[in-house]
């Protein structure tokens, strides 16, 4: 049986210009949770993963509010809670459509750790905001107080920044892999993963955010996926992106999408980390990767929607 | 090879009159790991179980310091994150302890839902205190917008109430036994697992929550296990607790332990539910519950420590 890592997003959780309340979290989950078994149905075996973005900045919204009366936890444990938010909505979600279509499949939430490198570069260059905007004095006072890097943010006020380092590897890769050749849907590296170095022979995690849809490359890599499935809210990928030459793309060979890549040809959104994601997978010996819209996701693997990546 | 389920007590996550800081909880879930290890090392295969209710206390209590902000999300939604959080501190140093000892072992923590029945009486007499205290003009206001059930507490204030109903079966339990079957160590059931009720043939979530040991109790039948072993911070269970005439308990019948909890032996606080899980536990078929200190778990598990009830 085929196996697909499906990489959703922000979308997929909160449709856009939605009010965060439970109840359009839960009807955008369940949207996307269609999708999912959708998938199953065309005979697929699949890893779901996700980001994390808006959820792991409430949480931390959360924390500062209530900073007078509970020690606020780091950021990795933040991303944790957030896996398991995001994690039991999807899974609710997904299993419901499967009853209601007369399907059995277990569906569970995996913990996911996502190894970086120590030595890697993106420790001494903070540059993802995350959590709530500060005045400058405040700003001032969580450096000194919190060790903090704060940066101006272009929407006025400041923010923390971390690092965002390269995933190299999955933790629970081995747990995922069997479960899903054993039948289970299985959702994991929500967020991109806990970051976490190895320290001689212990896993330590770390105040940063991994790029959700790198992680799911190698997520797709490590499970031995042979397809990466990245959901978003566009039909395709554009060249030019952003110009009056704008260019839908429907198949790109790797060698071009790197070139496309470097040229800049994808704007200064969140297509190019897809396409990155997309190419590294490919590269490194998956047989394709396919960027999409949610909606659109039965068609697009079927090769009829999105724009394919292949070697 | 033998099967236990290990339910950890609230002192596994922070010792008794601790602050909650991330460097605390940290030191006091190392040496919980310390002793999942240790189990680990004299052969059992293992599920570790744990409460969540520090935890789900301050994020509700961070939800509504949040609310103007952050629209909170009801309890299950709160539990799961719980589940993530306490699940990934464990992870990890169970993780770290098993590298220190040059042991390889996966750990993974599954987001878990556990059945409970519509029609519980539970339902109908919510009695679980939960998140912050309110004064009792702010309580009537909460009980109006959002329909909570609110009660006087005993130490001052009004708080929430939530009903505790009865779990009866553990959805992920396949996939866990599975798991640890193929040598994982798993972390399940956080908090007793995110109640769910079938409705119809979907599972839904519901805002209540399951008591960790009883669910401990259904988890350790449902895996399969041989022992459910309940971690706590007192060497053994007494009979006329907080009497002169207390007396521990070395080994108990099932017969011999209902009828001290019916007779109410055992006190008002939590070893009642602790005696009851293991009643359960080995009155449903299990060869042997036992209670017993933390820092006492592999002497526990060998029969030198620790309250023993058999069938």
């Amino acid at each position: 049986m085929d196996r697909v890592v499906v990489a959703l997003g922000g979308n997929a959780l909160l449709r856009q210009g939605q009010e965060d309340t439970f109840e359009n979290v839960y009807a955008s989950s369940r949207l996307a949770a269609e999708r999912v078994v959708g998938l199953a149905e065309a005979g697929w075996e699949i890893v779901v993963t996700h980001g994390n973005g808006p959820q792991v900045g409430r949480i931390l919204l959360q924390q500062e509010a209530a900073s007078g009366w509970v020690h606020p936890m780091p950021l990795d444990v933040c991303g944790a809670q957030s896996q398991g938010q995001i994690g039991y909505l999807l899974q609710a979600t997904i299993g419901d459509v499967f009853f209601e279509r007369g399907m059995e499949r277990p569906v569970v939430t995996i913990l996911t750790l996502t190894r970086v490198r120590a030595d890697d570069p993106a420790f001494g260059d903070p540059t993802k905001p995350v959590g709530p905007f500060y005045e400058e004095g405040e700003a001032a006072k969580l450096v000194s107080e919190r060790g903090w890097a704060m940066k101006p943010d272009p929407h006025g006020g400041f923010r923390r920044v971390v690092p965002s380092p390269a995933p190299y590897s999955i933790v629970e890769a081995p747990v995922i892999r069997q479960l899903v050749a054993d039948g289970v849907i299985v959702i994991a590296s929500g967020g991109g993963g806990v970051p976490v170095i190895e320290d001689g022979p212990r896993l330590v995690g770390v105040e940063g955010v991994v790029d959700k849809d790198l992680a799911a490359a190698i997520l797709a890599r490590d499970v031995e996926a042979s397809v990466l499935l990245v959901l978003t809210d566009v039909a395709r990928v554009q060249r030019g992106f952003g110009t009056d030459d704008a260019e839908e793309l429907e198949r790109l060979t790797v060698a071009e999408a790197r070139e496309l890549l470097e040229a800049g040809e994808f704007g200064a959104g969140s297509m190019g980390p897809k396409v990155r994601a997309a190419s590294d997978f490919v590269g490194g010996g998956g047989s394709r990767a396919v960027i999409a819209d949610l909606d659109a996701a039965v068609a697009a693997l079927a090769g009829e929607a999105g724009t394919t990546i292949v070697p």
